[in-house]
């Protein structure tokens, strides 16, 4: 398999915002487009937790990326006009430094002994990165889900970047529902007795414990209404009748989810980022999200929900969308009624390709 | 602590519909008012997955039931009027026969050798024990969450002791998130190494399994929106400051409920319940939701939902209320504002109270 992804070196050392620091920390990335000659066509995009930098083919790795409809020439994100950078997150394991790296100072992975992360953190390794690109204005950031909490992060602390945001199924920070389900995930991993507290093989040892989170994500990154349809009571097509083995076709698909996801992510690394996501409180920045949108001294937004999200529900994205315009930016604002929760962006390309072309176009 | 169960010795064999009998089995249950001598006032509350036969206090058992507010001389559900019956289900390990059962052929508790179990089962169960206590006619019949799906059972399989049904968030079958849901519950318990296919000790040694378990439960049976003004981002007090341990109040509120259920249910019975709540399915009588309904040739039924609900969407009572509508019952539909989710029943009784009261006072 090609590895398109190119690397940068973050300072080192690197200071996190909870304390603590990396050293020879880097971020893998990927470029799609051209960087114009005034270097001002540059389109950051921050991913959510589990992707990787490979958003879309490229030339150096032509199999597609987690947002292929999304980003190429003549898309939604169009390469012909924009010079596109995806970076894996840092904390992730997918080229970035996260807790699967080795530790320098005892040449084994960091683990648990991986100091906290916070979506700041995310945010100022994405804006060292721009830096090291020799960008000093990026014509757009955008995020979606954990993405846009680290965009909110990027423009709360480097306000002068980027003057325009495109803010998809986020939230200015999480509410007790996306924290329990989030802590249930974790203490369903190291709960796994292959976990023994971060000292675990490769990371393709933590099998169970990996496939059950991942089981939960999924349910909350869908929707009820959207599997009603789908899959609905049908049986599953198999012979496994053991007497509390799947029977229903919705386990059937929980189940090939669970295998897809297992051995292609750090149980650590899922840990830590997981936790950034609860920690990061756009309120910190002011006293209020209003206050602290207030920061990004944005000029022009997009910003999306879904009604059927119940990971980030709709009111979240309404509560930034409000505080935007509150603080000065030109706001656009849509509730769409895709049926897929929380993943809609990924699916419903249909609904969300129109509008973030459009806005992008007439930067 | 008293114990107020009275015991049932079902007929011996009792057969069960997915196949297997069990012999010797027995239902513990508790009675509340006096039946007259028409025999004509008793009215049979069919339990959710994991209460016990003690609804209520009563002469034998002064401690608080788990309706405690609705059942008792001038309550909702008066006994002063109704001779109230409500059994542990068959099946779950609170004085009824279950997994945790010892098996009359190996004197060894059941566990997975235990026959699969249906909702008509448990409905079946209910009906011997009306018939043994000389019961021919139900006033009503009270089922909340999977006791309505019970009691929906019950009246199909015998449509001529009870023309008068409550139900309340309950489903005519569940839908692909519900199965999504209590098929990771199920994993969950089964992957505790303490499980061990069913061989564990006295039902106390799966301790992590049934606590996850549990809180994914509590996630589901109350709603994002109660927790956002109950909670919010509110830090847990605490001192319990290790790596991923609880932070946020929503966190620790998971750990009480988690604390309180373990080592009170039995992992088993679990299972079996859950599983016997994915089978059911009305379209089975008749070939359609309303068909099904027909057959309980119900005159009056309550139906209510809770527009919060997650795991009984409020749709699922409507499609009750339509069907029994259709099927000629004079039918009240109330779908409630109430925030606390699928648990609306237990704790917002000030909705539920006055329409339960009045329906049963019309009878």
């Amino acid at each position: 398999m090609p590895n398109a992804a190119q690397y940068f070196d973050l300072p080192s050392p690197f200071s996190l915002k909870r304390g603590g620091h990396l050293l020879n920390a880097r971020l893998a990335f990927e470029t799609w487009g051209e960087l114009n000659s005034s270097k001002n066509n540059a389109v950051l995009i921050c991913t959510g937790m589990s992707p990787g930098a490979h958003a879309a083919a490229n030339a150096l790795d032509p199999t597609p990326g987690w947002w292929e409809g999304m980003i190429g020439p003549g898309k939604a994100i169009d390469t012909n006009h924009h010079f596109v950078i995806c970076a894996n997150n840092l904390g992730s394991c997918k080229g970035s430094t996260g807790p699967a790296s080795p530790d320098p100072s005892t040449e084994r992975p960091y683990r648990l002994a991986f100091p906290e992360l916070c979506i700041e953190d995310l945010a100022n390794a994405n804006f060292e990165l721009t830096m090291g690109l020799r960008i000093s204005h990026l014509r757009a950031i955008i995020g979606p889900s954990m993405g846009g909490m680290t965009a909110l992060a990027f423009g709360a602390q480097h306000p002068t970047i980027c003057a325009n945001y495109v803010l998809l199924s986020t939230a200015a920070h999480a509410g007790p529902f996306a924290l329990a389900v989030r802590a249930l995930q974790r203490e369903i991993i190291r709960s796994d007795p292959h976990f023994a507290d971060g000292q675990y093989g490769e990371g393709k040892d933590v099998i169970q414990g990996m496939r059950l989170a991942r089981k939960l994500g999924v349910i909350t990154y869908r929707s009820a209404g959207e599997w009603d349809t789908r899959f609905g009571r049908t049986p599953m097509d198999s012979s496994n009748h053991s007497p509390f083995g799947p029977r229903f076709a919705i386990e059937s698909y929980l189940e090939g989810h669970a295998d897809r996801f297992v051995g292609s992510f750090d149980p650590c690394s899922y840990l830590y980022l997981s936790r950034a996501m609860d920690w990061f409180d756009l309120v910190d920045y002011g006293g209020s999200v209003h206050l602290g949108l207030a920061q990004l001294q944005a000029k022009k937004a997009l910003v999306i929900g879904v009604a059927s999200d119940i990971l980030f529900p709709l009111h979240q994205q309404k509560e930034i969308a409000d505080g935007m315009q509150l603080a000065g930016a030109n706001v656009e604002f849509h509730d769409l009624a895709s049926i897929q929760g929380h993943d809609s962006f990924l699916v419903d390309l249909q609904s969300f390709d129109p509008l973030v072309r459009r806005f992008l176009q007439a930067l």
